[in-house]
């Protein structure tokens, strides 16, 4: 791919990396790529960050045709700048384009502009303690039409920011609460794609949860609201009687990049792992029979975040005292050790750019 | 409200009514008012249409936090313009927005918006049979932020554009795909919001029925794929042994404007009306039967759409010969009618601008 590149005059002054947060400093520049229907993908550049001229009849607007990914990169001891399976972006992208009837970049030229835009930005990808380079790739319709339609213009856009980590005081437990009214997702709709409508329908459960002192919401199966599926922006995996159980990936829950590494982990630790529908009556019985052992949730944020109470209905159960659990800890260093390149990548997950 | 305007220099030619489509041709001026957490709704102002500045990490990009509504100005005999029950659409967006954690205008704002507006582009409201001004209030996050969350900036938008005749020849009847797979809406979701992402979601239904030589999806329940619900822009209403059958308003269905009237209508004429989940297996039966009198969409674009077959898994059924029923062109004369002016407004639907 043959990227143009627009310099800007004056670059921006890197924020301090012992304040970063999540996503309040954009970088310097953007990729951005165009598709017209008839003639593909045109016009692959890297840019100066910056607004973009939308006509108020975008498609993207109106219809919320669009879809987003997100992953990181991260600096090793010895400077290096790596990637952790940028290729599963790509691909999930490809599938939630498909159910949304969008137009996706191959692999290779997805991978292809990231690693471009994360090599002019290098200088933006921090090196303090638990620290990386946010990268989000979304594509949505920018077409000026009224009519709901499969779009004829999409732009493709990468923006990148540098975040902090994600517990400056350490891994602290989080409550949960099981939402049983609103539903996130149904098979046969749109829950296994990072589609934009997503996330907007899961607001009210979000504010909801917060208003009961709860961090996050665990969705339950938008059919019989009975089998545990995932958290707000997080796969989650429960550990009862040293095994391991987390929702299938069989159409209502986003395949986490997370939730696969996490799963290889166990698996190569010799974990049993149950990839099945589990009754949120179940989880909450071994919770109370002293069998609940651990429960995190999993994906590139957070990496892993302990659940430390559960809240249902009128029930709620503590979780290992609301102190993060042997395991959990144990997988947190295995990965993030591999993400900056702390430990040997045996899986060959990273890619250095 | 104390509206700004904005002149431009030189207004477009207006396009020849003849031939105006759908959303082909937006007018020379937008409203705009933005909402910002603290300040509440600021800036009232009707500027020229034409692009509006994104920053690409604003959260409708990502995260779909949109609304829209859509209603039409129609142009009587005797020359005065009048709206057809905006302060449905008023309160239909209102109840959209809470459910998509969304700050709304009052009703009497947002319909003192659209007065203003239309009232600048009187000139545009076309007087040709069957031609009227489409109107689209759009409501989007446009705070520019990376985390998903109750937005904190949000612009309101109305835009215009004159529509043709949905039917320049006629009210031709269409074939419908009934849906069996992929899902619109579940309870507990957005099914009964005018959200971008239920349009979004729906667009692979609708490419899957035009390849199957089907206009239009008709979506059944997303629990048990049994009961009907809705098409992709309509209301449907069935007449079987003389009497109406429509899905009930209960959370997965849009409470359609022409689907409150139509019923409002059917009643004063007597008809017995059942707003309850019918299933599509006695739909099927009764059009074997020769019980399956008329089928109609029903929704402001089309007003009615008379549906002539409908095709369910290996099996299909034909609706009156493929003809326009009685009773769909009684109640399209009937509601044209009224909208245009031709008809007494009994019922104090319309509102004069
Ligand atoms: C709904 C949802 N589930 C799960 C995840 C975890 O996915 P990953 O591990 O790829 O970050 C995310 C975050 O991307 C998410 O938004
Ligand atoms: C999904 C859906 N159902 C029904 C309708 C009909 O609603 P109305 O009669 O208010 O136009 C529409 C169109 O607005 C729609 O988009």
């Amino acid at each position: 791919m043959d990227i143009k590149f627009v310099k800007r005059d004056v670059l921006k002054e890197k924020p301090d990396q012992k304040n970063l947060g999540f996503g309040k400093y954009m970088t310097d520049y953007m990729f951005e790529i165009d598709w017209i229907r008839g003639e593909g993908w045109v016009n692959p550049r890297i840019v100066p960050y910056g607004p973009i001229e939308m006509d108020p009849a975008a498609v993207v607007l109106h219809y919320a045709q669009e879809t987003f990914e997100g992953l990181k990169a991260y600096r090793t001891k010895d400077g290096t700048i790596q990637l952790f399976r940028p290729e599963m972006n790509a691909r999930r992208m490809q599938r939630s384009n498909e159910r949304l009837c969008m137009p996706s970049l191959d692999e290779e030229t997805f991978v292809e502009a990231i690693k471009a835009l994360v090599n002019v930005e290098k200088d933006w990808v921090p090196s303090e303690e638990g620290t990386s380079l946010y990268i989000r790739p979304v594509v949505f319709a920018n077409e000026s039409a009224l009519g709901v339609h499969m779009a004829n213009e999409f732009k493709f856009v990468i923006m990148c920011c540098p975040v902090g980590a994600y517990y400056p005081e350490g891994i602290n437990p989080i409550k949960i609460l099981v939402e049983d009214e609103l539903v996130r997702a149904v098979k046969g709709g749109t829950g296994f794609t990072k589609c934009g409508g997503n996330y907007a329908a899961s607001i009210l459960g979000q504010v909801k949860a917060e208003k009961m002192g709860c961090t996050q919401v665990l969705w339950l199966d938008g059919v019989e609201r009975k089998y545990v599926e995932e958290v707000g922006t997080m796969n989650i995996m429960f550990k009862i009687d040293g095994e391991i159980y987390t929702a299938p990936i069989d159409g209502t829950v986003l395949p986490g990049v997370t939730r696969d590494s996490m799963l290889q982990i166990l698996k190569e630790w010799g974990y049993k792992i149950h990839e099945e529908h589990v009754a949120i009556d179940d989880i909450m019985k071994a919770g109370h029979e002293g069998r609940l052992e651990e429960v995190f949730g999993t994906g590139t944020a957070a990496v892993i975040s302990p659940v430390g109470e559960l809240v249902y209905k009128d029930d709620s159960v503590t979780i290992n005292d609301f102190k993060i659990g042997e395991l959990t800890q144990k997988l947190y260093d295995e990965l993030t050790g591999i993400q900056w390149g702390k430990l040997e990548d045996r899986f060959g997950w990273t890619q250095t750019i």
